[in-house]
């Protein structure tokens, strides 16, 4: 198996030096999913009914981070996106997904911008909802694709 | 159902006011899972193996990010940490649990912050091996117990 | 004429030392005022219209500037507020009005938390309408009001 | 009249994709005036008589603050300044003006960070003053020229 | 010898709980010693030489550090400081002295944010300074004094 | 004596504007060397003996220092950094050196991250060793090499 690139030959960390790499467009699409009481979703998916809108909150969390995303992860780049979307699906009763989108023109890619923002976004639906539902879960956090760079285009099998 | 209270009454967001609320001791745990390849999980849990200590980075992460709550959740407050923690543990073949401690004397509670380390922690295991294994997810984070304040012992039941 | 507290003796500038202070609860309330087209007044006040909500976007922003003041102003002390809250009134045809209201309970005031709020929320209508009016001007910002501490309740005059 | 191009067709906010943009070379100008009291510009004017130097405090602030733009308002991208300068002019016996330019070669245009850089600079000024003059105002902050990219040349009318 | 309370028993780093311990008045003294050319030195000693003041851009540097350290050293509490001020002394034609000290009223002292305003203080130096002294070293940085808390009044030997 | 390039010709700090520069590869080489007691640096150098790795913990609070430069030292501009590494090197029983490589493809140079990456990392072997030996002395920090831009290639002479 290959070794892990964060650490070099003596096993010490290092963000990984790109210097040679072609700067290229590249996306990624990643996902969160959150699961609560069907009266918590009930309760957030109408604004009107909350009285205040907590996609949206969650959404500018989201965006926020992919931009702090290198001031969380120790080893990841600082970089320059392009662009960041986070949209919310109401799977079923009880069952919130978060997608989002990041794009950048790079020497790497934006895997963890994406995971990054689904994760906070997430982070921040349970902080709004968590005085009426303590016991919500982030199911699932996960990259759904990967485009531009020489590790080609990625798409998670379903 | 109670409103939620980052909200006001005509639905605007606000940091809730916290100025006539008791300091007293608080405390959070809370856990992420995170999925993997067998040959993944192998080669982190043994740090002579891949030559590099997944673990401690992930838990630099998770307690950097407990310090930085604030930032990443839009209606947290600032809180002078007393202690965070961050442990790993591998549950089986292609499972790594990550539990977080933190604790506070202030008037609000560090749920968010334990849930924040969790995520970072879980983020940074996966920047470390996404060269070898893309699909790896964060199955599961989630509040396990809180202590301290007006609404009392929470412990999620199992 | 008193001299700046922020300069020692000899002219160099300090975070004032404020070890002595008593703790005590403080609050401040201050302002902003956009003057705009009309026409983007009127686009962003109703959020149906817009189709998003430039309000809860200035709001968040403001509220996050609060909490880093201490980053963006070099001699402020950094403060675990308690609260803080924007609000937003039309004045009428071209003015929007902003008003913040930060608590702590410290040593120091939160005079300039409540007016970073006020600036960053207007920048942030700003930066949200400036395709369609890009002569919007931040017409004022100032402190209305402050309370707690040895200097007693400023409110200023009308 | 054009939608808000922070939101989407359904209204979500989203840091505006601009990665089919072309790298120009860009600036933007902008100011912020103070009011105060006589005897409090007279106090800063001269650093040796205040005994320390208001405004070199403040033109720092202000290019720290351009640099953190991105972190402050939340639909800005991350931008790698080319420079950044913030200058004083004392107007009258009450009014102080601070111009500010800022240089990108990038994607999309400073404005924000000019703008944001000349409040938080006014702020700057506000803080150090505000013991002798509480009721200083941040008068006006604008935009008073913007050069690059599609949009052409943006000379403010006076 | 004892062991490095940074770790846990199994060499897990944590950050250290404090949540027992009272809280007390603390100060720290630290220093940083710069060496250069006689020509920088005397370049930057008188500001009117140097048509600029090198050291007031390294003071607020510095204070700005102090206030960023848990930001910057992993296991660092965030601690509210009640003050902090950075001053410089020139020991000879060679060498620049900055000495820091900072207070705060907490659990646990502030020896890591005085020797961080001291440091980024001298780094500061060296920028400014670096276009016409490549080679200025900073040639010792240390902690002078601390008091409050439990380890008592340390004062190096000189 | 050539003037200080951070002032203008007025002495007002600025961020110098590299607009019109070229956009080329730099490296930057930089060292700080950490004094101790020989039982303080027995006790880190095997990190089974100290049951925790320092200089891991040390490794990436360089690294993430590094990306950290332009809001540490303000007059200095935000890089993307392509790469960064930190080594550690027992000198002889009391002496620790660190090693920072930073690696970009800008407009200007990295000695200001090598310095800072440097400086961070002692600074965080003597937080982590602080407990058992107070006296530690970050003895020297200086630039080594730094390759790239319009100054050509500079090796500080030994």
């Amino acid at each position: 198996m290959s070794e892990l690139t964060h650490f070099d030959e003596t096993g010490a960390s290092r963000m990984v030096d790109v210097s040679a790499k072609a700067i290229t467009a590249r996306r990624a699409l990643a996902e969160a999913v959150v699961e609560m009481q069907p009266a918590t979703l009930e309760l957030i998916r109408d604004r009107k009914h909350a009285k205040g809108d907590v996609f949206e909150v969650a959404r500018l969390a989201g965006i926020q981070a992919a931009k702090m995303t290198s001031q969380l992860i120790p080893l990841c780049h600082v970089l320059p996106l392009d662009g960041a979307a986070v949209r919310f699906e109401v799977l079923d009763a009880t069952r919130l997904r978060i997608e989002t989108e990041v794009k950048v023109t790079a020497k790497t890619g934006v895997e963890m911008e994406a995971l990054t923002a689904a994760s906070v976004a997430a982070l921040t639906v349970y902080d709004m909802c968590k005085a009426v539902d303590r016991e919500m879960t982030i199911a699932s956090v996960r990259l759904l694709e990967k485009e531009g760079g020489r590790s080609g285009h990625f798409i998670r099998p379903t």
